[in-house]
C-alpha cells in the first residue's frame, strides 16, 4: 500500500495549471509542482495516459479532454450555493436590496441564487434565468476575468440593446473589461432596465480562477454606489474564502493587467 | 518512491464518475474504481481534501468545483481537432460537401473545423462562427446527450426561427431530440436557410461523454439523406474511437432511454 503522499504528487501537478499557466513544459510543471523530474516525468505520462493532459505539437502539456468530460458532471451550484448563502444573507442584511450569485454558461450568465429585496426594481430576476454577460454588473464581473480568447470572442458578436444605456460598441465593452479587471468591480447602469443599478464582483475557485459572481441591483438613481462597492466586494471575497481560495496578496483580489 | 499504479488508483476513481453516474457512494466509487473500500476511502479522503470530490448533504460524493477550474483550462480545440481531421477529411471525399466539426458552449454551437465542399449551399460557416443549438444538426447532436436539466433549461428558452421550418416549439423540440437519442443521427431540414439540410451525429470522449458532433450540410432538396447517414455515423465513431473511446455495445452508439 502506498502513503498519500502518492495522491498528493499527483494532484499537485493537475494543480501546476492555472489561469496564467494553461500550457506547460515537463520542466515547469515539475518546478511548480515543487517535484523532481523523474517523479513529474512519470506522474505526466501517467496522467497524459489516461487523457487528463495532452501535449501539444511543440512538446507542451495542456489539460486534456478526458478531464474535461470529468469535470463537466461537477454540480457548480453544489458546493458553491452552499459556500456562499450564508455571505449572500450578510449581504442582504447589510443593504436590504436584491442579492444575487450568477455563474458563466457560454455567451449567458445564469442566476444560481437570489434574495430578494425590499426595493421595487424593475429587474425581477428568477433562479434559472439567464442574460447576456454584456448587460449586467455578474456578466461583465465573468467576462473580465475570462481568457483573451473568450473576450475577443464576445466582443466579436452582436451586442444586443435593453436600453438605450446598454453598451453595444466592442470597443467600449473592452475598456469596460479592462476597468472591471483593475478596480476588481464591475457596475451596469441603466443596462438592463432605466431603473436599476447592479454592483457586482467575481468570486474565485479554490484555484484563483474566476467560477461566479455576486451582485446587488438598487433602484437608479442612487447615491449608494460607492457604499455597495465595498460590501459587495467582501461577500465576493468572502465565498472565495469559503471554496478554499487564498489571495497572493491580501490588499487586492485583482487580475495582473492583460495585453490588451 | 512509490509506482506507477498509485497514479493510476487515483484516477480510477475519478473515471467512477461518468455521464450515468454523476453522484457515488464511497461503495459504489469502490467498486466501480476496482479498489479495496479501505484504499478508495483513502485516495476520496486525498481528492476531497483537494477539491476534486465534494461531498453533498445526503453523503454522496460529486466532481468538485476544483477540478472544474482546472479542466476548464483543456483547449477543446487541440486534442480534438487533431484527432478528427483525417475522418473529416475521409467524409469529405466521400461526400464533397460541406464537412464541420463543432462543439457546445452554453446555448450555442461552435464551429472548430470546416471543410468546404463543391456546392453551393446558402449556409456559409466558418470556422468560430456560432449558431442556436435548435436549429442546427451539430446542435441537436449534442443538445439531445446533454443530461435533461441541461435539455429542459434549453426548451424552456425562447426558440429564435429563421426558416419557416424552424422548430419552434419546444414539445416537438423535445420530442426530436428523444429521436435524435433513439437514432444516434440528427437531421435537420431547411431549418438555418431554406435550400439546405444536415446530417449530423455526436462524438463522444474517452469517458463516454458526447464532447463534439460532425456534420454534412448538403442543398435541399436531396435524396442523399439514407446515403449520408451511415457516412457521418461512421466518421463521428472514428472519431470518438481516436480519441479514446471504446463502445460498450459494438451494435450501436445510442444512449439508453431516458425517463422525459
Amino acid at each position: 500500500m502506498t502513503g498519500p503522499s502518492a495522491a498528493d504528487r499527483l494532484l499537485a501537478v493537475l494543480a501546476a495549471f492555472d489561469h496564467d499557466h494553461p500550457a506547460l513544459s515537463l520542466t515547469e510543471i515539475s518546478r511548480r509542482a515543487g517535484l523532481s523530474l523523474t517523479t513529474a516525468h512519470r506522474l505526466v505520462g501517467a496522467l497524459a495516459g489516461w487523457g487528463a493532459l495532452e501535449r501539444d505539437a511543440s512538446g507542451a502539456y495542456h489539460v486534456g479532454l478526458r478531464l474535461w468530460e470529468v469535470a463537466a458532471l461537477a454540480p457548480r451550484g453544489l458546493g458553491l450555493r452552499q459556500a456562499a448563502l450564508p455571505y449572500l444573507e450578510d449581504l442582504y442584511e447589510a443593504t436590504h436590496e436584491n442579492v444575487q450569485l450568477a455563474v458563466r454558461d457560454g455567451p449567458e450568465v445564469v442566476y444560481t441564487e437570489w434574495i430578494s429585496g425590499r426595493s421595487a426594481v424593475g429587474v425581477r430576476i428568477q433562479v434559472g434565468a439567464r442574460w447576456p454577460l454584456h448587460a449586467t454588473g455578474v456578466g461583465l464581473a465573468l467576462l473580465a476575468h475570462e481568457v483573451p480568447a473568450v473576450q475577443d470572442a464576445y466582443c466579436a458578436r452582436p451586442l444586443a440593446a435593453f436600453t438605450a444605456h446598454t453598451v453595444t460598441d466592442p470597443a467600449v465593452l473592452r475598456r469596460t473589461l479592462a476597468e472591471v479587471r483593475r478596480t476588481g468591480v464591475a457596475v451596469s447602469r441603466r443596462q438592463v432596465t432605466d431603473d436599476a443599478l447592479s454592483v457586482a464582483a467575481p468570486v474565485r475557485g479554490p484555484a484563483g480562477a474566476v467560477v461566479a459572481a455576486v451582485s446587488v441591483v438598487v433602484p437608479y438613481p442612487t447615491a449608494r454606489t460607492p457604499a455597495l462597492v465595498p460590501a459587495v466586494r467582501l461577500a465576493a471575497r468572502g465565498i472565495s474564502r469559503a471554496l478554499g481560495w487564498q489571495p497572493r496578496d491580501p490588499d487586492t483580489d485583482t487580475d495582473p493587467p492583460q495585453e490588451p
